[in-house]
């Protein structure tokens, strides 16, 4: 085909490596299809020769075998075709061939040209533990909830967590707006409450509302949240878009730790052969997009993740990502006090543990069962 | 439990429908499952009586079998738990759910009150028409490619296919703002190029570049574009989030209308069990979202949707959804010219024909490949 003009590009490139379901020849054949369909679009005999079909192209630099019908490929795009914003390194990764079924991404090696374009997490671990002053355990989570109760009645539950002992009491994902508990008013009551605790303990209790919204209400609310003494801010990316929560993360006013929710987007990791890792959803790309934490269900609990796949959204918030710091894994979803000793065992003491409706278990002291909660852990 | 306090409820609800895969005893569970985790987030046993367990939380309006170990259930929620926001009602309808199998979303059912707050497809079909000057035949788009080329040669191809008539000219998505082909130098040239050629040809052929971008600077390119006498616009909410293209649709001064494209968002789809039918996600979510049209690739093409499942959008597209206009189907993703006849029995007149990598056959001379294109289409 024709010759293609000479791109200045860097020769500079980012590779993603690729888990593919099927036979050997059809694996091979997805390979090559990534390389067109993520980036020239085009048959591969009308694709210009030179540097578009030599650079812009992706290229397959590893295809190996890793079990009966699933082979593993690495393959490299051109930094510049990703652009430096989030959303074009994400179509180059998996824009179109999310539409393929067999196709998983396990994790992503980039460079410094693009991590560049990326401050990350604002916090981190050290950072979210400092404004804690918390430094010896694991850091101890829980949610205001059910969704129905008013403004009031959440910032009674708020002060009794925070006398308990509590460390992030957030809002359940599901408080937004709503006329019941109206996102300003339940701020302002739960924060103060949480405040007029510290007081009285001498702790560092935050609480963590809900600006989850649409994107051009997001900053608002971190705004208001903000304004009112917030110490931590809930967001679920899936619903706001990610580049919500990465402009917060950038803007260097807020200065809030962002703890990231799952919800919407578990269809990304719920088939065992399609979508995106746990690692690279939950580690890789919530750094990226500056979260502090990400929030997912811990294995064994009312969700279905394996605690292997658990086991790799640690690896991907620690594991080396250029300049970025190490988040925290926050586990969750219907934890109970017995499966503690466990999850310190595979967890260590580097994670926030989320825990909700089990606090209300026991007479529903809420405040005594926060305490022998923070003492169970101080101990262990 | 404890009696929860009276909300101020209108007693409105709006309706989810679920395709729920396992025994009849686990689906079951998994519709009461969904009632609750969507909801109030709290063991049933520990959920107050009174208004949020009377109705807040979902209540199964009805549970079918529909094949073996395949059921259906409708499951109703109040108007109010989804706030006044697309996030908040996109979270109800399948926030947490989503990180569990064997649930998928059917269709939804929404009510007076939720639709109001809407304003949907601001053209929809008729408007995008009469925009385009075009009433009897399908409408004809193709994308500027590959990746790689410059704004200078994409304006070169935009000229040839306007020359040949082709509607809507539209660039690759994943053209966004690389340096070997910046955004606003594209938009000019290229916008430039297609009026000048309809001031050859008499026609109202229309330039739509990609305005995909971090949720900041999508309204900064799509009033770039708009100055620019760019005539749609091309947006994938899957990376943008959902509410860009919502605020776009929304917004009075723009005008311009919209397609989307369905990058990234493919894992919702690609299981048959889990995730969000096509019906749902490319025809009632994306007219909520105020797309004009949706693009999605066509059975039979390098893609893997089914005949069924092509016709499932469709009905989403133009079935009753309060005052929401009817949008276009736009099937594309390797169509070549020996399908057309297939897809205008299938089709009709109302959709638009995405043809992409083809038109670049045959000689490769774009503009007469076009002519011939358009002239087969006002025979049919």
């Amino acid at each position: 085909m024709e010759h293609s003009p000479r791109l200045a590009l860097s020769n500079k490139r980012f590779t993603v490596t690729y888990t593919l379901t099927g036979t050997k020849q059809e694996c091979l054949l997805k390979a090559r299809d990534i390389c067109y369909e993520q980036t020239v679009e085009f048959p591969e005999d009308l694709t210009p020769t030179g540097d578009i079909g030599n650079h812009i192209v992706g290229r397959i630099e590893d295809f190996r075998e890793l079990s009966q019908k699933r082979f593993q490929t690495d393959i490299s795009f051109a930094v510049e075709s990703a652009g430096a914003e989030l959303t074009q390194l994400l179509n180059v990764i998996f824009g179109n061939i999310s539409l393929k079924p067999g196709i998983k991404v396990e994790k992503v090696n980039l460079p410094a040209e693009i991590l560049c374009l990326f401050t990350g997490p604002k916090f981190g671990q050290r950072g979210f533990r400092k404004a804690l002053r918390v430094y010896k355990r694991p850091l101890i989570c829980t949610a205001l909830k059910p969704m129905g109760l008013s403004a009031q009645d959440l910032a009674g539950q708020a002060s009794l967590f925070a006398l308990g002992g509590i460390d992030i009491i957030k809002d359940d994902h599901g408080l937004a707006d709503q006329p019941f508990c109206p996102f300003e008013e339940r701020v302002q009551r739960c924060s103060e409450a949480v405040r007029n605790a510290n007081q009285k303990t001498g702790k560092s209790s935050i609480y963590a509302p809900n600006i989850t919204a649409p994107a051009n209400r997001v900053l608002e609310r971190a705004r208001f949240a903000k304004k009112n003494a917030a110490g931590a801010l809930l967001i679920t990316p899936g619903l706001t878009g990610l580049n919500s929560m990465r402009l917060l993360a950038q803007e260097q006013v807020f200065g809030l730790p962002l703890m990231s929710h799952p919800a919407f987007w578990g269809s990304f990791v719920t088939s065992p052969h399609s979508g995106l890792s746990h690692y690279f959803l939950y580690g890789q790309l919530m750094r990226l997009a500056g979260a502090d934490a990400v929030i997912y269900p811990h294995s064994g609990g009312r969700f279905s993740f394996s605690r292997e796949e658990c086991t790799d959204i640690v690896r991907g918030c620690n594991d080396n990502l250029g300049n970025l710091k190490a988040i925290f894994p926050a586990p969750g979803g219907g934890m109970t006090r017995d499966r503690l000793h466990d999850m310190l065992s595979m967890y260590g003491r580097d994670f926030i543990l989320l825990i909700g409706g089990e606090l209300h278990r026991y007479g529903g002291n809420l405040s005594e069962n926060s305490r022998r909660l923070v003492e169970m852990l101080e101990k262990a």
